[in-house]
């Protein structure tokens, strides 16, 4: 599975944004974006801005909330913190589409030169 | 349907904490908690606090994520703003288990008064 995690944390949601884009442009078809604490609102903000106004064939996926146990050293308690994680996935685009040149069927842009 | 909605805002997690587990402990058997923007990331808070502190045999039926357009008089343009739904549900409760009093199978609580 061709997959990939977004972190994400302090910097603006567009940052992340791009990330994201930038992976399913490069010709990836899934993304994960996770965040925990107080990042978990700007996560679906991510999800929601790549959705809306980028890649609009995106589909949701999944949209998990957990729990997990951060242990500090200076806590002898630990500390739970909750995380989300959003999958989302692009259906497989094909790098070069086959065009139809007159009958036949050729990879990649038709060619002029003839 | 049995279901409740509760919208986060502004008050601290655990008053919204309390509010879920009023609802399913008066014998209600699901309840959506819903937030936008900020909150989105106090309502996972609260979903997970509920689930591993107060009512263990909760489950998770679906998380959604999406946008809303918010129409703000000041502005022509208007506002998106993400939200988060998040739905719970309990195995239906019998509000009087059945209790075995020798070879008896009675409703409620055993009467001593015999």
């Amino acid at each position: 599975m061709d997959e990939k995690n977004i972190f994400i944390g302090k910097k603006p949601s567009m940052n992340y944004v791009l990330a994201v884009v930038t992976h399913f442009n490069s010709g990836h078809d899934s993304v994960s974006i996770k965040a925990r604490g107080r990042a978990i609102s700007k996560a679906v903000d991510v999800a929601e801005i790549v959705r809306g106004r980028f890649i609009m064939d995106v589909n949701l996926d999944d949209v998990r909330i957990g729990t997990e146990r951060i242990v500090d050293e200076d806590r002898r308690d630990g500390l739970n913190v909750s995380w989300i994680e959003i999958n989302m996935s692009r259906p497989v685009q094909d790098p070069a589409p086959k065009v139809r040149v007159g009958n036949d069927v050729i990879d990649g842009k038709p060619d002029h030169s003839e």
